[in-house]
């Protein structure tokens, strides 16, 4: 963790080098993944048997076996405490409710050239979400990702989760139920995206993939980008919180940590105004992380990234934050509807002192699966967009046609290009006789 | 050219041909463009220099050189035609007003559990617009990919475009000047793509990077990806077109030679319910041929692209198209809104007998710049929505927490996130007491 102060001398090289470390290793893994994609385009089913055999250390009796079964996803939800399940279905109404307030409307306009214009939303077929295995996998991710897709109306909508072992954790399968979700394969990594991707006897390709995982499946991501959509490539998660004095510091340094037990390159940074809170919150952190279950994690992720930024106002605090486009933002201040307003860079904004980010990760509504690693400049967090697409149409007649048809004509000729030209003009010289 | 009828027995697998042809080459120039990026980002305007004075035979005396200036902007307008400057300001205000009522609307909810849930676009800073230069430089494009960019916001909209020997097409200029651009930069090729995503001494970076360009172009955007956003990659443009008995053939002919005179890879497809029309068509495009200028590249694409499939009805016309999800498609039938709504994959759709798509390249409002080779099963053409961000954002009180509080801690002690859990637990311990 690092203390910096806007008032020292040396904080803007040590803001930028804040803005400039990566953190997460990039790995390179675009070969080994070339050739697993490649293998499973050519090969199908038997590559995927064989690469869950190596990596997910369980060989499925057939490809039959890769699929989840109806009656394992029953049994799995009826092993789920019945506390935990109503927890779930609260979490998968409120994101439901949040994505359907997002649907976008289509237009329709006539103007006054007399050409009707229009732009339509519609579904996409068909999507494959990918659900990281083991530790990292998260029924609240299964949530996040798959309820847009069903409010968008995608009729098909496969996971694929890896098993590592062979197990599968139950309340992942509940939460796929639940979400609407219509297939879950038991495969990850870079052959789960090649199959979803180039499709395979047993797998059906679709065309859009999205959800986070580890490098392999974001360079496989990457490389099947253009043959199917993608969403942004997930980097290692970030918060800013922004706080006045006002504040409980054991409420700011567990927030703080929460961030930080996602994994040692998830950052965590306190931009305060109040030099008193900064130290209280050093110290509870410290404090916390002696009794944490993931203060290993989330100790070294404090430690090599954290970082606590004393500032002179909250005009500064929202300029530094706007620098930082972070994933997630807590406003703990007086106004934080006020101080919103300063804020044009981040995933996810949660305002007020009884908001901590832990609300949004599960229950609130929105999204949770944002853009990271300063992406928020020019990304934005999962949400029904993501599994529509726009058809814009064109409606005109001879009276239409002859009041734009000219100027298409003339700039058509201007580029060179004639069959263009003449496609308006043959009409053009109808409609005049 | 092929011919199918999807009653012969060979249907199914000619149609799967055509389906699966890539079209275009994919050269193997991710080395190359890798390289390229690396010394960019390494070494800045003198890499830009060296690399304009390779790749567009001519040496700008200085990085200063790079940026076309005012006087040259207003000269190069001065110099284009009025009646094509007319041209240029009907499309740009027909597309300005089109993507003005795209513009999405924000959102914000107070629900029963107390929770305030909203949604906010904002603009992006800075956008980076490819304009392909020579041959292919279109002021069209420029207007297509800059005016959505002004009307979203966008505060700093930077072109560039390469000018082989030295030459830059004036109307393109105008265009720019018309569409709000506020930089313009004579640079191409990959080496664009790493200044507008890394930046140099002279070009600050970006955010987003759209606009079509070739293969080293699309190469680097993917390669840039992450580090910035960037639109999909442009593959050989295509049109789709459903025509009745009731067209006139040469009408028809000539906006599939509109389509197939953009390149040799682009591809022109008739689907219709007649016989004598599709003779009637064949014939018409061998005619028109003889007289167009660009009939060696449009001739080219018609005979290794072009097909004219005869349906049984619009129904299998409609379920061919969306299996095709073409990038263009027009509907030359009595009922073209009707047909419309059996359509799910399109770029763009132009509806009746007098809209041909050289309306919509130029002057209609809505986008040229759509999805190509199958893509439009995803993707979407360039609107607003390419230049907004989301930030989602959640309020909550303590009596809101209490509500919701207690399904995140259970959901997040589920999931073995316990200062997830903490988060929420200590203040709503706080809020019982």
């Amino acid at each position: 963790m690092i203390r910096l102060d806007t008032r020292d001398p040396g904080f803007d090289a040590a803001f930028e080098a804040l803005l400039d470390n990566p953190r997460g290793s990039a790995a390179a893994v675009d070969a080994a993944v070339a050739a697993i994609i490649a293998r499973v385009r050519d090969a199908g089913d038997p590559a995927l048997l064989d690469y869950t055999a190596q990596f997910d250390r369980w060989r499925p009796a057939d490809a039959a076996a890769l699929r989840v079964s109806e009656a394992e996803i029953t049994a799995a939800t009826a092993s789920v405490p019945a506390a935990l399940l109503d927890a779930l279905d609260l979490a998968a109404s409120r994101i439901a409710a949040f994505h359907r307030a997002q649907m976008p409307r289509d237009i329709e306009i006539t103007d006054d050239a007399g050409l009707t214009l229009g732009m339509r939303w519609g579904a996409l077929d068909a999507v494959g979400l990918y659900v990281p295995g083991g530790k990292a996998s998260y029924p609240s991710s299964v949530l996040m990702n798959a309820i847009p897709a069903r409010i968008a109306g995608v009729a098909r909508i496969a996971i694929c989760v890896p098993s590592p072992d062979g197990v599968l954790n139950p309340l992942v399968l509940a939460a796929a139920q639940r979400a609407g979700v219509t297939e879950i394969w038991r495969i990850g990594g870079a052959q789960a995206v090649a199959a979803l991707a180039y499709g395979t006897e047993s797998i059906a390709p679709v065309d859009r993939i999205t959800g986070p995982g580890n490098a392999y499946v974001a360079e496989a991501k990457r490389q099947v980008f253009g043959r199917v959509g993608i969403d942004s490539i997930a980097g290692p998660s970030e918060v800013v919180i922004i706080a006045d004095a006002a504040n409980d510091p054991a409420h700011v340094a567990m927030d703080l940590l929460a961030q930080a037990e996602h994994d040692e390159s998830a950052q965590s940074l306190l931009i305060t105004t109040d030099a008193a809170l900064a130290d209280a919150v050093a110290g509870a952190v410290e404090r916390a992380l002696t009794t944490l279950p993931r203060a290993a994690i989330a100790g070294e992720s404090w430690r090599r990234h954290g970082a606590i930024i004393l500032v002179r106002d909250l005009v500064e605090a929202a300029s530094l934050t706007n620098r930082l486009a972070p994933e997630h933002l807590q406003l703990m201040v007086a106004e934080p509807r006020a101080l919103m307003a300063q804020i044009r860079h981040a995933g996810a904004v949660f305002l007020g002192r009884f908001c901590p980010e832990a609300v949004g990760d599960y229950v609130a509504g929105p999204n949770h699966v944002l853009p990271t690693g300063r992406t928020a400049r020019f990304a934005s967090g999962l949400s029904v967009h993501d599994f529509l697409k726009r058809t814009t149409w064109v409606s005109a007649d001879e009276q239409a046609l002859a009041a734009v048809g000219p100027a298409a004509v003339a700039l058509a000729r201007a580029e060179g290009l004639d069959a263009h030209a003449e496609s308006v003009a043959l009409r053009l010289a109808q409609t005049k006789t």
